[in-house]
Order: structure tokens, then sequence, then C-alpha cells
């Protein structure tokens, strides 16, 4: 099969990779039907984090199952599945309490590669979700959004306790912020500020739901949102970028006793004592997509949400690299790539 | 009036100092029934945190009502008091969300210094409450502990979001970590572990509701609990300490999904990956003891709880400088004062 595989940073090429085969009794093989390029590929890509020797590259996935071990009991050949971008079993005490990306039998698809023709699932009862038929076209890339950016902008307004009567902030314009929006507006939130600097995130965010804009950044945003809410701060603030400064502006924006949901991979030191004196709730960490899958799966097939509006840029996959020029370069804000 | 006062690092005197008057209509002026030496008195005292000229110390307190300003109107001259470390107003949107010590118009009590014989409370009816009676002697110790550390130890388990059922962990057996297992045990916890080497503190422990005492630190105690939960970590852990160490510590030693309610006031820089991906909540800051003074005056008022037994030296004012000579040296869990 053909799949993208990083080279060193900025090289990107899609070539022959062995097909995948059943190797654990649990595991499921798909063909991908979509898969795409995430914010978090770009660390890699960007030389910031390392990568010993070639890397498949991808942990987002939509798709038909091709094959299922002899273990494998509610996943069949045929269906249209979802999955996240980590393999959990779905019943231990971890995955019961909602932090399936936390499970203990958890595994990383990252480490399988997705931008690929097929990929191998593991545990696949525990980590799929079947649609209720096999979808039209058109819903492929929503689909495809559940898999990692729509479950974990979901996430982080679940994690900031969004709600009905609430000021939400999201601070970060990616796919995951942006759906951050959509997700608050799901959940009922009253006003939606983002921050953003970029005219077609600035479009996008007012679609999914924001009533404010605002493009101050740092400790200049943090005080424009405290002028927007009576000089209280928001009481959800949503952070989806996972720099330190990002993080501390989350956290100077929030009222005392409001909530950060951070999903942005916290990278740096953070200030103990200003998070202290913050007062707020602070929670985040790998989205749990798998526990919000079936909700959004409902949602797309009902047509009630768009997710698959992020993806601004569809390729074949052999022009991955293309794919991912343009969002290192913010051309895109994400792209779906066709096997 | 006598009153304590910090010259220099370890050099704390009892000396005259002016009786306070009502400033603000909305003050209050209380005659001590006893005062105490903090925890975080000794950060000073030690010269970790520096101090500009003699300062008035102490910000615990109880006490008979002598006089009020003329807009006070709940509060009345004869009433026995108890307030905390920030005055606060109770009525402003931050107060009615709960978090008192950061309401709108906070004053802190340490400028004012309660480590004497009277001492100015400002916004008195936001800030004081009465019990319903003038207390017999033997639940003074009780009633002061309210003043700071068994609120703060409170808001720890409420933070923790402690409950029936759950494993707590307490990391730090000062008194507001031995409180924190007082109200573990009150909040229904099901098991409650200590993380201690003092004898005297694993003793005290054990009457207030601890069922496991576990010696480790750092990344070896945390990995004690984890063995104590089937690999999981508890459900619940209370940080009442503030170092990076025992952050961390607490934050190992929860499980994914888990809480950490941090009420030691955190000096230094948290790793943001390690937050991260721990799958924590975070919640904590300085006490809103205001909250919970209500419940814990009847609690103490129906002889239901003795948080007071966190006293074991009792001294004259006028011994300020051994009682903190005594917790500087660890001879003491904390110190009461009687002006």
């Amino acid at each position: 099969m053909r799949g993208a595989v990083l080279h060193a940073p900025g090289d990107i090429r899609v070539e022959h990779r062995p097909d995948p085969t059943i190797v654990e009794p649990t595991d499921a093989i798909i063909r991908l039907s979509a898969t795409c390029v995430c914010g978090s590929d770009l660390w890699p890509y960007r030389g910031i984090e390392t990568v010993d020797g070639p890397a498949p590259m991808g942990h987002e996935y939509v798709g038909i199952v091709e094959a299922v071990g002899r273990a494998v009991t509610t996943i069949k050949p045929g269906q249209f599945v979802i999955g996240s971008f980590f393999a959990s079993d779905n019943t231990c005490e971890i995955c019961r309490a909602g932090y399936q990306s936390s499970c203990l039998h958890r595994e990383l698809i990252g480490a399988i590669g997705t931008q690929a023709e097929l990929a191998r699932i593991p545990l696949a009862d525990g980590t799929l979700v079947a649609t209720p038929d096999v979808p039209p076209d058109d819903l492929i890339p929503s689909f495809l959004a559940a898999s990692d950016v729509l479950g974990t902008g979901w996430f982080g307004a679940v994690a900031a306790e969004v709600g009905p009567g609430k000021t939400v902030a999201v601070v970060g314009d990616g796919a995951v912020g942006l759906l951050g929006v959509l997700a608050a507006q799901c959940l009922g939130a009253e006003r939606i500020i983002v921050m953003s600097r970029h005219a077609p995130r600035q479009k996008l965010a007012l679609e999914f739901g924001a009533t404010d804009i605002i493009e101050e950044r740092g400790d200049e945003g943090a005080a424009r949102i405290k002028d927007l809410t009576n000089g209280l701060g928001a009481h959800s603030v949503i952070e989806a970028v996972g720099t330190r400064e990002s993080m501390m502006q989350a956290v100077h924006a929030t009222r005392p006793g409001g909530h950060v949901g951070y999903v942005g991979v916290t990278h740096g030191e953070l200030p103990g004592d200003q998070l202290f004196f913050s007062h707020t709730h602070l929670h985040g960490g790998p989205a749990p997509v798998r526990r919000f899958l079936p909700e959004l799966i409902d949602l797309i097939w009902n047509r009630e949400i768009d997710p698959g509006k992020v993806f601004d840029l569809t390729l074949p996959l052999d022009q991955a690299a293309e794919g991912y020029r343009a969002m290192d370069e913010r051309r895109a804000i994400k792209t779906l790539l066709r096997p």
C-alpha cells in the first residue's frame, strides 16, 4: 500500500509500505476513506520534536472494515467506522470513568500511521464506533473531524464546563479551537469570544457560533476578555495551542472559580504561583475522544453539525507533502487526504 | 495594645502597637480571644519571603466584637465571631460563586496582623460569622482552627472532589494536611492515605480518620499510592505543602480523571507536559474559608468535630517568639497564642 512517511524535518514522502495484517486477535484492518494532517503532525515536521529514522505519519482515520481478528465481536467487515488517536479497551476502570485516552491498555495510533491506504487498529471493539450505515460522501469530512479535532475541541469545552448562560473564551484558532467554538455553541454557551487574527478563521468561528472576535494576545488578550466580562473574566476558557504563553493567557482570561479546558499539548513550564492565585479549575490532556464518539456521530449523521468545514484543502494522498506545506505556511486550516 | 512584629528573619517581638480604630464605616474592632501562628508565617520568618521593615504578623483570629462602624448591620458588639485571612464583601459575583478569597473588594488580613490584643476587620458584615452564643473556653481552639487551617483543609478536600466511596491521599502532614484528613472523613471518603514520617502527626491523622500511613515521598510516594490502588492512583489528592516536588507527587498519585485539590501556596514552576498527560483535574488557591464557615461553626458548636487538636502548644501572646521557634523546629504542629 501507499503511505506518508516523514524522513526528516520538512521531508514527507508517500511511498510503498507493507500492507498491515491482523497481529492480535483484537485487531481490525480498515481501508481508509479519508485521513488528514493534524496540527500536532507539524511539531516533528518542523523539527521541534525529533523522530528517529523514517516515521509513518497520521493518527486520524475513517474507513471501511476489511478484516477483524477472531476475538473481535462487535465490529464487522463492511462497516464504516471511526476511531481516535489512542486505541482503548473501553472496559477498564479508567475507560469506564470516561478517560479512554489513558486506558490501561492504550496503544498510540500515531505509531501505526493512518496517512495511508490501510491501517491496523488495535482493540477494535473498544476503539472503533460504526455509523448507522455507510455514509454519503459529503459527510465523510465531518466524520473524519470527529476522529480527533472535533472530539478534542469537544473535550476542551466539556473540561471547561461550558454550559447554558456561560461566557466562553477560546484561545487558538486552529481546527481544534474552531471546533471548540462549535462544541461551546452545541453545549449552550451564551457568549463565545474567539481570539483570532486570521480572516478566514474568524469567518469560520462566526459560522460555528462565535459572538465576539478579539485580535489581542497574551496579557493584552486576557485584559480584553476581562473588559468584555465586567472585569471578571470568562466562566470557561478553552486552550487549544499548548505554549506557556497561550496557557497563561487562558488562565488569566478566566474568572476566579472558572474553568480552563486545555487540549493543546502543553510545552514548557507553568508558574505555580500564578495558577494558585488564579483560583481557576484546570482540566485537560489528550482528549478521550472515544467518550464522545457516539454522540458526535449522531449529530453528524443527523446533519445537526458540520465540523468538516475545517477542511479547507483536499488533496489526493500522493500530494501529502503539499498538504503539510499548506498547513505549515498557514495557507490551510486543515488538509484532508484521499487515499 | 501588644502585638507580634517581625523585625528580621527569626526576630519576632511582642511590642506596643497603636490600638486599632474604625477607619471605614464597614469595619469592626474585635478583642481577640485567641490567635495563632500559621505555617505560611514561617516563610518570612525563615527569610524565604522578604519583608520590608517591621511587619505586624498573624491572620487567624476569633474574638468578641468591641465596636462596629455605622454601616455594619448584622455584626454586633458582644458577639463572638470568626473570620478568615481575606476580608470579603460576600455580595459580589465572585463571592456569590463561593470564591470569597478572590472577592472584588478583598483585603488581606495579614497586613493588619492579628497576633495582637485587638484587630480591625474590614467589611465586617461580609467577613465575620458569629457563633450562636459566646462559646465555652474549650471550644475556642476549634473555632480558631476554622479561621484558616480547617477551612483550608476543607477547601482542599472539596476542590479534590472528595466524596463517598473515594480513595483520598493527603500530601503534607502540617495542620492543613491533617485537617484535610478530617474534612475527607466528614465528606465520606472510603479510604484516606496520609503521607507522613512524624509519629505525633501520624497519630493525629489516625484520630482524624486516616486509614493508611505511608512514609515514602516524591516519585516513590506516588508509586506507593499507585500500589495501594490497583495501579490506578487515588481518586482525590489534597496537596498541602506547596513545593514543586509535593505538587508533582500529588499529581502523579492521582488517577487519570481524578482530582487534585491544592492549597499549599505553590512555589516554583510546574512541568506543563506532566500536568497535561496526567489527565487530572487541578483546583486550588487561597481557600475561600468564608464559604465553609457557617457549616464548620455548626459542626464545632455541636461537638461533631474537634479540629482544635492541631494546637499542640499553647502560649501567652508575649511568648510568640517561642511559638514561632517551636513550629520552625517542628517541635509543635501549631501554636495557639492567648492575648
